[in-house]
């Protein structure tokens, strides 16, 4: 491995598409500009990985050579998993954590489901600025506005900080940089689904499931991290880490138990 | 399967720990006394997991015994999944969803890695009233007081409902019946851990790595969940699935991006 400069921003890369995405190498490439990058990412796909960590067996990583330039870390745990193990085992220092770019948006409920959130919230538990960032679109993904503005968020980060429990989720539209609108800060909007289990017989007559649906409604109301992505704006959502509901724990009180 | 009712409350029941585990079935046995109770869940422990749901390979279901009685569905997917599979696969309606009880404690920032609360949050997303509770001990396990409890708590939500978004995170101390404490709401606490990879050689001299770590911190303020299992009492945490921080997105408008 390369000598870490002392001075320099230590940020760790992650995703959950797995560490020869592409998204990963642009990022990668976008945040040297503002830091030493340290890319410790997942030996395969693991999308749709939710906050999975691994406790019951051993880890491993490898260094690998990826296919757009540069080196990295490969594991077999999930996005999670990386992110302790390039904090705990890898890094003497880390300032910063970039989760992506997803290939797909993290929009609404979804983005109780992904890795690559997930990941960002591993690295606010562990108690370092952290920031997932997704590509809202799964065709002809073009993953350079996106990174570009990461870095430009990225520096804006270090500078500042961010508060304990809070970490940033960013939608980027696919669209080229002229063509992309400014960022605004949005709230997790809502998405539902609809036609949820695809029931199917195998060739020896025994049946099988496929999860999937379609999105039947998607909260565009004014200032959802979707209306953003719909306007071709950059979304930027807060995030943190207490679900606790204030509101129906005072109603709550008033059952009988 | 036996025929259910078309008056009685349907209810489906999972859990993250298997379904041969004892905490299944003394829950589905507790539950049967409030409704008709089918169970789906993984057929193997899936604990951490967190909010996993399977997209890319198709899921199976098959019909076993339980070990302390009854029958249920056990599915290769997460406990996610199994709460898709029950509702949209299975049963022609469902009225309440209760996953656990698990072996050891849901509190603070662990219940982003629970599988049993994931599984409820599922629930949750599916529209359905869910409930996840959980013994906050891993020693001597009796399930029984926990059980008889989310009795009494799944008739009220039966009868009253939850609002949208909205789900309850149970916590229950593992003491007799006569020691237990009386139920309190709580907010979600914080858990800090430290030295949380374990690096060890293989015999063939390759490294590997153990996630793990101890407690150093728990948020024992007044309210907390972690507070209440410590005064022996029953935690309820209500949680939503907005994760938004609408506090620090009106700081975040004040930055330059």
């Amino acid at each position: 491995m390369t000598t870490k400069s002392k001075t320099r921003p230590q940020i760790l890369v992650t995703n959950d598409d797995g560490i020869f995405a592409e998204g990963l190498s642009v990022l990668r490439a976008a945040l040297e500009e503002i830091g030493d990058v340290t890319v410790v990412a997942p030996e395969r796909p693991r999308s749709a990985t939710g906050h999975a960590i691994t406790l019951h067996k051993p880890l491993r990583m490898e260094r690998v050579r990826l296919p757009w330039g540069g080196e990295g870390y490969a594991s077999n745990g999930t996005p999670s998993d990386c992110v302790v193990l390039g904090i705990f085992a890898l890094m003497p220092r880390c300032d910063l954590i970039v989760s992506g770019i997803n290939l797909g948006p993290n929009l609404g409920e979804d983005l109780t489901y992904s890795g690559t959130v997930s990941a960002a919230m591993e690295g606010t538990i562990c108690g370092k600025p952290s920031i997932a960032v997704s590509l809202a679109d799964y065709e002809s993904p073009d993953y350079g506005p996106a990174a570009r503005f990461i870095a430009t968020l990225g520096r804006e980060v270090l500078q500042r900080g961010l508060p304990p429990e809070i970490l940033l989720n960013v939608n980027v539209p696919n669209l080229p940089q002229t063509e992309l609108g400014s960022a605004v800060i949005t709230h997790q909007g809502r998405r539902r689904y609809e036609g949820r289990v695809e029931h199917r017989v195998d060739p020896r007559g025994r049946a099988y499931y496929w999860l999937g649906g379609e999105i039947i409604a998607e909260d565009a109301e004014d200032g959802s991290d979707s209306a953003a992505i719909m306007e071709g704006k950059i979304s930027i959502t807060p995030l943190h880490l207490n679900l606790t509901s204030y509101a129906f724990a005072e109603e709550l009180r008033g059952w009988k138990f």
